[in-house]
């Protein structure tokens, strides 16, 4: 059974760019796909999303984000320029992160839990290589943080089953598959994912459009608890969803980018396995190369990523190939992407080759997510008036 | 809205004693009582105490106890014959005793949430009263554990949302009122119970056969998590039920006996109000006073209160009495309770006269548990291979 939360950005094949920084379904990304892309709360969120970036340049200081990704293997170009290179722009601007590594959302997805030492160091590595500094931000696992975890009591009498019951990843799975196939975990899901946002207060949460609802029942259970125990002050902030924009990057397959379809040119994948991956890329006849999501989705994803890759436009990249055919677009591409991931794939060999330090960030990383956690549960069992 | 279960015992209008360490719901109460009480669960349950019962003897040290109460007022006489006694008993016996004032389940219901601490303390002063003896007993509020309460997570992940929809108490709640009105912690209760009774490995919990299901997912859940991440050995034992047999009080108005009818004796009622409540207490006109349960079940309650108290038959109690009356019956049960009571009545006392050792007595014994839960969820975290 997958867990109830898939990790970073998955390109949606019915072709919506889905950015996530907290965890989401590959599923409720296609659902949410599925219905109009433009309705009132998009909108609004979009509206709210451009005031949000005018503050954030103004006083980043006041803005603490919570992002993450649970923890099932190496991330991909697809997570790269859908969440990943933003969080890194947000700390870079002067904003504090904190990176939650949801070891607990894998739980019942056996073959990722069974690695999962592995998947978390390589979460780790992913994270260090592309510049997420651990002086300035903090990554942590939240099974690692009693007095985040102990917050899903409080916030669960805050919520009805009904509430729960109207989460989109679990209606998904409740039809997709059965009821007894989604644990107790997953049902109340979005609930610990009110826990990993507000232990540490974060105001700001980078989201897909898919997660919209997730991060409405986060504002919810903060709204509620002020309202039931905060006495007239604010003990959680609702946090503001940010949204960016995502670019479409398909697999090499010319569907959805995803792991388990071994169609994604991971960041630890090397020159050649890259080299290899673009290569059987799939593409069209047409020799004139030419950037047209609509009609030609392969090709425009190749030359998106290597615009991407380049800093320049699809199209600018399109015309320098002209008519020089698929053979010509994959060598660009794979050029593009090989030399714009090499520093980070240097700094991901570097950080590898020291496993001590990587067991040494997360320690600390740890370290400081408990005792955020452990100053906020006092604040929240003083406010319930639970201090004996 | 009511929480998911009720503390201590509560006799049942329909005559089902009901006895129950663990908390337990009024309506749980009810309905279970409405079935056959024989069932083969209860039957199995009954045999297996008897053995219990001679192990407890013959080798007390290898047993550790959960039980536990709601914090929602003082314990009344049901309370105390129906449980209460039975784990001071267990005490002496040289069973190692772990009582959780379960204050998270109370969080729904706002008059009691509203004055938690006083409930609490007041719960402490019934337990040392009694003599429960924090220097061998540990005694502590769950809400102050947070070890305790991340186990609710992995927990939660061993256990399907159709198996806490047949949670009884859910079932009852739903059907009575409506899916709205269940919060997401009253939904989760049973896990949260697991999560109780397995911090400390709790190998034996005494309780009425309605919380029979309950435990039953406390072991389910024991089960799996040792199949899944034991690799060959138990992390947690599948804790027994130990089913003791409670007398059936009934209050002083002839129905259940609870503190919210205000037809119960509590334990810190002084020697007038119990005077006051017995003297109103319904009887039936006849003046011969004869123990027959089924035809006099008033009559018969108040026998059985005074016979408990003075540790002799009911029907002893009532040839004492003889064609004398309801008035003499009540004055031999007001001098009865009162003589029993007294003792405990004046540690109760004594104990009210320094808040101060309350609290060290509390804070002593979350102590203790945290301790406990730590080193648990440190072996949880080491099996399931999360230990970063």
């Amino acid at each position: 059974m997958r867990g109830p939360c898939n990790h970073g950005v998955e390109t949606d094949p019915s072709g919506d760019p889905v950015n996530t920084a907290v965890p989401q379904t590959e599923d409720a990304g296609a659902a949410a796909s599925a219905g109009p892309t433009d309705t009132l709360g998009t909108s609004a969120a979009q509206a709210r999303s451009a005031v949000l970036e005018e503050l954030i340049r103004k006083d980043p200081g006041r803005f603490r984000v919570l992002t993450g990704d649970r923890p099932t293997g190496r991330l991909h170009l697809g997570h790269f320029f859908g969440t990943l290179h933003n969080r890194v722009r947000l700390q870079e601007l002067g904003v504090e992160l904190f990176v939650v590594i949801a070891d607990y959302q894998v739980l019942t997805d056996r073959d990722v839990a069974d690695n999962l030492l592995q998947h978390v160091e390589e979460l780790v590595l992913d994270y260090l290589a592309i510049g997420v500094d651990p002086a300035r931000s903090t990554i942590f696992t939240h099974g690692a943080v009693p007095a985040l975890n102990q917050l899903m009591l409080p916030f669960l009498s805050l919520v009805s089953v009904s509430e729960l019951n109207r989460n989109p990843t679990v209606k998904d799975e409740i039809s997709h598959s059965r009821q007894s196939a989604v644990s107790g975990l997953m049902f109340t899901y979005p609930v610990h994912q009110a826990a990993d946002i507000l232990f540490c207060k974060a105001n700001l949460v980078p989201v897909g459009q898919d997660q919209l609802p997730h991060l409405e029942l986060t504002r919810t259970v903060a709204r509620r608890f002020n309202d039931r125990y905060g006495a007239g002050s604010a003990v959680f902030p609702q946090p503001d969803a940010l949204l960016s924009s995502a670019p479409l990057l398909l697999g090499t397959d010319g569907t959805k980018m995803s792991k388990s379809r071994n169609n994604a040119i991971t960041l630890a994948a090397t020159a050649d396995e890259t080299a290899r991956l673009v290569k059987g890329a799939k593409t069209d006849s047409e020799r004139h190369i030419s950037y047209d999501p609509a009609t030609r989705p392969e090709v425009s994803s190749l030359l998106l990523l290597a615009a991407l890759c380049q800093g320049r436009s699809p199209e600018q990249v399109a015309a320098d190939i002209g008519s020089a055919g698929a053979a010509a677009l994959k060598k660009v591409v794979t050029e593009s992407v090989n030399e714009y991931l090499a520093p980070i794939r240097a700094r991901r060999a570097e950080y590898g080759q020291d496993r001590a330090h990587l067991r040494a960030v997360l320690s600390e990383g740890n370290e400081r997510a408990r005792a955020v956690a452990d100053a906020t549960l006092a604040e929240v069992r003083a406010a319930m008036n639970t201090c004996y």
